[in-house]
């Protein structure tokens, strides 16, 4: 069963849904070996349930200081994340961080679009880059046939927002523009990702994980953190070379672009 | 019939396409009052063609100088119009101007990245903001009902390679990240805008040109610059509140986000 435990890379890991998967994934649903749970300020307040939950895990929850729109932090972290898991490599890549600005078309300025697609595109698209070797050296590693999560994987937290089908429908609950241009922008970059290292038997996924009570999704959401990630964690657990490269909800419900 | 010719602005409209719609649209298919020609360097080698063209319809066509990535001249540019139509308003508002990196995903670098979404994205949205005082003063002065080009409309230049859905089978042709990632954030972002100024009666349409012999297109583009014009024009005349908004290519097909 060892050979079976993955390593996980998760950005954004301090709070929200990305604390939650940390926690439900060193807690069983997926065997873990390694969790690399990065955080831009794994010592700040913001850290601290991040902490506690890395002590009551020795060995097994490694905080990472990563600052996803600095291209050094993230050579540095994969630097860090060699050294902890050699030819094994990286079985999932989750790009979790991400930040939301609530300005209408009319209220949106140049500098929230840069912020936003700084955040929400161009950081996950080099955090793929730099992590490419070592989700290689997964695939080498590994003796599973096909495509899954448990072998090698990009698992992008996008969102129904980004949906430009269903803008129409959901514009009028919330604008959020610079957001959902930088959502959709990230399911193209996952697409582009998908296509170009088509050989390469790395799964790619997109993940909506509903409306959820977080910092982000206020207090009025539809479901708690536990709920949308138990729902991503089952999804992610079923994913194949036929949802290569899909876009899903927590339940697992298919989302148009 | 002089109450139905039209105000237009084109971006980039000293050579590719912005120069073919220029040359076109003031020889007759769209009746035109005045036509705002827009580019970088009005003076400059690259628009020798425009200024020919402009000494040939005086008092009809207007070069203006206009970086799209630059608020500031953008702003001016907007009060240089209005100075030219007062109330009579801008009916047709053609973002034309983008530029192409032909890097794929491992080549694509963050200022890649930045300088694409700034042109592509960013300038067609400000572009948007600016104008729309002048877009709802054509509204106000038109007696045309429901929507239409000759009334007030925002023409935006997309791509097929901003298609989604069509990425995996259009990227081994031509990778282009960026630029991918640019135009399916200019169809989410005038997703938005339409949604956002839906009591305005400002049709909003995204097209694709074609493959077309420019220098961006290259040498073997499949078809000229003439013939897709004419399709866009052909298309942008019979456009009603019924494709708003529409991702149509260059003879009136449309395509999939
Ligand atoms: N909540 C929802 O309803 C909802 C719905 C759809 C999609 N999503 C997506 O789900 C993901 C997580 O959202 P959430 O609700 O958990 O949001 P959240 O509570 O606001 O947490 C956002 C996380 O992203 C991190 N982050 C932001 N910018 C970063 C950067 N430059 N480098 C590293 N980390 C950065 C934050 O770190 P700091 O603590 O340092 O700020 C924080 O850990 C996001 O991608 C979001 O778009 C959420
Ligand atoms: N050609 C094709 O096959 C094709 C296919 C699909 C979509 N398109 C789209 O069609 C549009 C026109 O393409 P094209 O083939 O005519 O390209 P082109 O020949 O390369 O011309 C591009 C035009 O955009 C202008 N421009 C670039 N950045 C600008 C800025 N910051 N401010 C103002 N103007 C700027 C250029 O001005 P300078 O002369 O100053 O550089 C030039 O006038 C683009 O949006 C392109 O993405 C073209």
């Amino acid at each position: 069963m060892a050979a079976q435990a993955v390593n996980v890379l998760i950005t954004g890991a301090n709070r929200g849904l990305g604390l939650e998967m940390v926690k439900q994934m060193v807690e069983g649903k997926i065997p873990v070996r390694k969790m690399f749970a990065c955080c831009r300020d794994p010592d700040g307040p913001r850290a601290e349930a991040l902490r506690t939950l890395a002590k009551e895990h020795p060995n097994k929850i490694y905080t990472i200081c990563l600052d996803t729109t600095d291209l050094c932090s993230i050579k540095q972290c994969a630097q860090l994340v060699d050294s902890q898991v050699g030819t094994e490599g990286l079985n999932l890549l989750i790009n979790n961080a991400g930040i939301l600005l609530r300005h209408s078309l009319l209220e949106t300025s140049t500098e929230d679009m840069q912020e936003t697609f700084n955040t929400n595109i161009i950081g996950p698209m080099n955090m793929i880059k730099e992590f490419l070797p070592h989700l290689r050296a997964a695939v080498k590693t590994s003796n599973i046939p096909g495509m899954s999560t448990r072998k090698a994987a990009v698992v992008g937290i996008s969102s129904l927002l980004g949906s430009i089908h269903d803008t129409k429908e959901t514009y009028s609950n919330m604008s959020s523009v610079a957001y959902r241009i930088s959502k959709a922008g990230l399911n193209m970059m996952t697409m582009c990702a998908a296509a170009e290292l088509d050989n390469d038997e790395i799964l790619f996924s997109l993940l909506h994980p509903g409306w959820v009570r977080t910092d982000m999704g206020g207090k009025d959401g539809l479901i708690d953190a536990q709920e949308s990630v138990q729902g991503m964690l089952d999804v992610m657990a079923t994913l194949t070379e036929k949802q290569n490269v899909s876009f899903l909800d927590y339940q697992g419900h298919p989302l148009p672009w």
